[in-house]
């Protein structure tokens, strides 16, 4: 078997296309992110990744039929901005050699596709609960920086501790090996629950940087189910009670 | 050496067979399910798969004789029916890159003999004591999710949550993507231990999918037995004992 | 970096050799008993063994010379017996897929000297203080049963549960599948320590299997040490104390 | 993906150059001294090696830009003594086929350079504080031995107990196998902190073998804030504190 199967559904024509991630990971930012982008984008899914690096698990849909876990790629075709690819899926990889392998896999299937520029979504987990997340970034060059500072990224000194892990780390510590143009949107989170508020903010600079528009009234009514749930938290809690104490474990 | 080395003691002539899998699990149920299988139907070993992704251990037989731990195949051929590939044995991969290395080449193997049809068993945990299990399934394909339904089969959609995992998964999940038709029969068990009651009730439905009739007493004779030891330790619990609550854990 | 190098430091001729293996295990016993026969028979070393699969490790000798740790093969030419590989080394592999690589390498190695007989030494933890090991067996033939039942060897249906683990399993496991005949020798020990007597116990009956003549005094007098040393720890004991409900963890 | 990936920024022509090695690890020592040669020698990056073996993830410098994290190759050119490569790094090999692996590639790459003799620096945790660290040897032969006592290297028979793991002991066994000549300095140290002055015994140990001269005013200084640092603590301390008894774990 090898490595890394990659099934390709449909093999798009795409126009320097910009690869846009969300994989699993601190307050799932990332991944809702990417998911909310697709259904706005109505993004194409071309091709899926399958790998022993994954779980060795299927997942049942509700109609009784299994789906092998994996990464996939969805494409949209812009008209106003460039093309997008859009990667989301169940699971980063387990081992760290697994997460290098798809991560490199990955690019090539990028490059292949004529990609240039790669922007990595995740959260930040500050271990309270946020009103309005920053976003901050990390980018591969340094012109890349002044171009996220122009659309309102944030670069904090204090800011993630031990770098970037896992997929959004290295696909632009493997992206700047091969001069690929990438940049990280970390949104902060409390990390305490899914976050659609930090996806939100993630996504809204993402649209001034790539140059697309979409709706958030979805996100915006998870955003509020959400705060509703935690205000009638904060409610039951004496007053003692200080949340920003609380620390994100894990 | 190889990552897998499979030894053929027969080559036999199969006519587009069925493969059965029931390997160590929840409940025991699916190893419990092939063994009986194999031993009802006189099932003929004709390969056995060896793997470094399987523990580094001997068994030792009661005449002192050794033998590495494997995955084993049968086979049987039917007259009324198809003919029948039943793989059953010691362990399954250890590791996940294993489980997917050791289901994948199975599928090789089954693909080699003309096998179009994948029945894999197992056992689903409800973390309490079950009178009646049912029998729930997981499929490839809507057809063969109608095909099972018509067999008894429940597709509920609180059933196991977080998908199948293991050997029972993969050869549906990798099957799959080489268009192979499988089902997985889950069948209800405690998950407290070693269930033949919950095996006979999969291959109870096995015998309506596939077509072969064997004969229960065996499985029957070890479920009473359980049933009274079971019996005989709720006559000590004391009146405020609520089994129901008990979860099963792992 | 090949996953294992062999260093040859001679290569002897030798006729149809014996392969003995003695590595780090339950009760220090196969490895006690290898060190011990290679003094005796000033066996010489003719190559080692490196491998990833061992600790990433040097040993600093009392020269402040460093070696990388291994496992080496001795040789002995004999006169009334057949000549006589040993193996023994620092440790086993540590991953499950390492021991199988090791292990199938040596018998590489072993098949290309002509070998044809295995014989692989260990201990069997029985959880007390043992006055008089019995040495149980296991083989890959019965009539390997029958020969060392002739020694003195114990076949018992309440011996190693779950089989052997590590290369003395493997020797044999992997052996079986070439056609090589081989047996493992078990000493009974408590496990609470290196076991010298069972060190002995294991080789004299390896004396009458092999036909070589060893002595034994340095082994004696080793385990009287122990002895004493145990009888003294029983002094201190209440008269309450149960030594028998010991139970070896690990 | 290649398991390594070295990255080559110039090729520098050097004279039989010497390998000074200072990777992460016991009072973080070993990278101490590197970096502070790499500083005061004013030595260039020639080569970086990126690996899966390493952990999956980038660093964010101060400017917001990443780079993937890696093990770093710096070359000095001497006009008194050899020219000198200078090995450091973020992390050590996290398995230990990595730590195999990624040292059997410097020592491929070293070769190329036509290097002949390695020093490995680290530190040897004595669990106490010390006030003038000892620095211990250990070398891949006796002659080695003699050279690095002639310098005020101790050997000592109560030194590291289990030898010397981790890329300061493979570089020297991988490298004996090679027949390079090889030492590792291993400088006294609490364990409890990043111990300059443990760091700069090493160094003062290396200017005399190697015929290089450095400036350790830096080092000094933060030896002095350290100690400063550790005197307030044990102002702190009631009177029957025993610093001595505290024990380094890990």
């Amino acid at each position: 078997m090898k490595d890394i199967i990659v099934v390709y559904h449909e093999k798009p024509t795409l126009n320097t296309p910009v690869l846009v991630e969300g994989l699993p990971g601190v307050g799932n930012v990332g991944k809702l992110a990417a998911e909310h982008l697709i259904s706005q984008l109505k993004a194409k899914k071309f091709a899926s990744i399958y790998s022993k690096h994954f779980p060795p698990q299927v997942l049942i849909g509700d109609d009784g039929v299994v789906r092998l876990v994996s990464n996939d790629l969805y494409y949209h075709k812009s008209e106003s901005g460039p093309d997008i690819i859009i990667l989301s899926g169940d699971y980063q990889g387990i081992s760290q050699e697994g997460q290098y392998e798809i991560s490199y896999e990955i690019l090539d299937i990028f490059e292949n596709f004529g990609g240039s520029q790669i922007f990595t979504l995740g959260g930040w987990s500050v271990g309270k609960l946020i009103t309005a997340p920053r976003v901050l970034g990390a980018t591969t060059s340094l012109e890349m920086v002044e171009k996220l500072k122009a659309a309102g990224v944030g670069f904090s000194k204090d800011g993630p501790a031990g770098g970037i892990v896992g997929a959004a780390g290295l696909l632009l510590g493997l992206g700047q090996l091969r001069k690929i143009e990438a940049a990280c949107l970390m949104g902060e989170t409390s990390g305490y629950f899914s976050d659609p508020k930090s996806a939100q903010c993630v996504l809204e600079i993402l649209e001034k940087l790539i140059g697309f528009k979409i709706d958030f009234s979805e996100l915006e009514q998870h955003s509020k189910e959400i705060d509703e749930l935690t205000a009638s938290l904060n409610d039951l809690k004496p007053p003692t009670g200080k949340p920003d104490e609380l620390r994100y474990i894990g």
